[in-house]
């Protein structure tokens, strides 16, 4: 295959992959299966075209397959995301987070992305704050105090966006001029809770908001549930705050439990409902959080030491130009505040920050409290770090 | 040697432990080791008699043991025990609680006691609820509710008297007409915090009021710490309510663990300082607990199917008379409550408690919230069970 054809292929998977986010559910797992045994373009081929319904798939939801799949515009919905802003992730592509990977057969099809830093850059370094949507004042106290201090340690925060404890994780990161992700169960243009739409704006316009669903689509109480996985496994670990029995938050806990991430609670009185699920998740595999040097104390036991597990490694002179000049933007020898680092590198605090985190996971730079610095490795002139977006 | 001088050897040993809980400090490791090593007599014999310090033990020390011996008058203090209503109970009484040999040569040399119920019994289905005594009103609340669960399903609480969750333990199980016994670190004549002389007093006489201590004797902050390993070695787990960094409760937890009993904890705010010694506990071997019935589900595995490790087994006709009455008085195939069974049986309504805790223990009879029933064991005519008091 001469490279144009080759790249021609990566462009009809990729198209394939954006067209099946419109035919597939998130983490339908025999989409997924198909996907491992024919290949993205097999598996389009055939819900394109029709015909009889493969083994184990009944009439009525194949037919509901392929009149999605009629509908399905991918040309359409790749321009208007880019007219919007988002674009459009999969595997094999740079920004891909591997350990999406460990889902297997549930992997989502590709991922839409708002925002402008690396995804799998910051994912490195991310835990997952979540809870409940009607959360007492003490959940939502305890999840802005959580996510500030996970800023303030440099780890990316990850959530939901809904109501309640998750937007008091994204706030409390946010309000520290930390880093933080939503995944959306919906289209990532279309924010919900409406409630949230300035803060989901916000998140994109200093993190990222990502989600499964192509541009316009609907959050339905199923995609929520499996939104969760995507969330257990894009991180390093789960720390539930406030959670009732039965409450969806456990869901990602088990997930993150399921894919060997680190499954963390933070407990609350005994006597209040929504502390109920926690307490029963700490009575189980989880480890009791009361706060973020908890939280890091156990989620940075391996990854403050030693290298991510996958990507090649990154000599410093192969960072993106942009990261470049953030990196040589910092004073040796003291910390910087972000508004100063983007000054000096001659773009906005919002990019400075989103590369600043880049540039942490990458084991150049570290945060404390307000500022960052240079690591010993930061300092020296040429040495290597995990892949970049 | 003949009966009688079995006896009066048996005596001999009683008096001289009597004297020894003047002579030693409680849980003095080195008079552990010459008990062990010499036996009661011949260390009474020394200690009586005076001469060189023995290895290991300062001239200072040795004198300050021998002025405490020459004022030592156990005779004296047996007759004031007895008039005040209190006895002495050490190894080798059936009264003994044989848990807490497990204290090697920190095993206190008797236990004063004050109270109708046998210690040994109760202490077989036992639990420590033990905190802060400036504790928070969501704790002293935690605990009372706690305390009055365990008496509510036949669990005896065993506590220190303090201030703050000791207290609220007590009268938590007393108010749930339960079995509760306080463990001092003073005489069990001079009841102690002052505060506490109503509570310590209604201790006494609906449940049980212990210590090692001779009769007059001071706490000192030194008596705290060692008491608590009593109150861990006497029961089958200790839970903690609320306790700050460094408090006395994580040392009555730390002996439970390593005595191999449970060690559980209540957690609460992580906001609270008075829960942030409880969360360390629950960060390491403890098991979190939110109410009576997790600490019966961990402590109860055990003893709710297998027979307790040591003692006899007791047929039932070997019941003490006042103890079968009080068997015969509850009804078949109903609950009865303790005012109904102790007119039944002719006794006064804390001897009937006190007896239904015993029975209890046997496994006779059940505790359902405010009702008492016979077990299978309790219709059947004769069966055993472990030793009485």
């Amino acid at each position: 295959m001469r490279a144009g054809e080759a790249e021609e292929a990566g462009e009809a998977e990729r198209t394939g992959r954006v067209f099946l986010t419109r035919v597939l559910e998130p983490g339908d797992p025999v989409g997924g299966r198909w996907l491992r045994q024919f290949g993205v373009r097999e598996t389009v081929r055939r819900l394109r075209e029709g015909g009889e319904p493969p083994p184990g798939v009944s009439g009525t939801r194949w037919q509901g397959l392929l009149a999605r799949a009629a509908r399905a515009d991918p040309g359409a919905d790749l321009a208007a995301a880019r007219e919007a802003g988002t674009r459009f992730v999969c595997p094999g592509d740079t920004e891909w987070p591997a350990q999406l990977d460990d889902l297997g057969d549930e992997r989502p099809v590709g991922l839409w992305v708002r925002g402008h830093p690396g995804l799998r850059m910051w994912a490195l370094r991310s835990v997952a704050v979540v809870g409940a949507r009607a959360c007492t004042e003490y959940g939502a106290h305890a999840a802005a105090t959580l996510a500030a201090g996970l800023a303030e340690r440099g780890w990316v925060v990850v959530s939901g966006g809904a109501y309640g404890v998750d937007g008091a994780a994204h706030r409390g990161a946010l309000a520290a001029d930390g880093a933080t992700v939503a995944v959306l169960a919906c289209g990532v243009d279309r924010p919900y809770p409406r409630g949230h739409t300035a803060l989901i704006d916000r998140i994109a316009q200093q993190g990222l908001v990502i989600g499964e669903l192509p541009p316009g689509d609907q959050p339905t109480p199923n995609r929520f549930v499996v939104r969760n996985r995507v969330i257990a496994a894009l991180t390093r670990g789960t720390v539930v705050v406030e959670a009732a029995c039965r409450s969806g938050s456990l869901v990602t806990a088990r997930a993150a439990q399921r894919l060997g991430r680190f499954t963390m609670g933070v407990p609350g009185p005994v006597s209040s409902a929504l502390s109920a699920g926690v307490h029963e998740l700490l009575r189980g595999e989880a480890v009791l959080v009361t706060d973020a040097a908890d939280v890091v104390e156990l989620v940075g036991e391996i990854g403050e030491l030693a290298p991510p597990r996958r990507g090649p490694v990154l000599p410093r002179d192969l960072l993106a130009p942009g990261t470049a000049a953030v990196l040589a933007a910092l004073p040796a020898g003291r910390p910087a505040g972000p508004g100063e680092i983007a000054r000096e590198a001659r773009t906005s605090r919002e990019d400075a920050v989103a590369r600043l985190y880049e540039l942490r996971a990458l084991g150049y730079v570290e945060r404390h409290d307000d500022g960052w610095k240079l690591t010993r490795q930061g300092v020296l002139p040429v040495l290597t770090g995990p892949h970049p977006p």
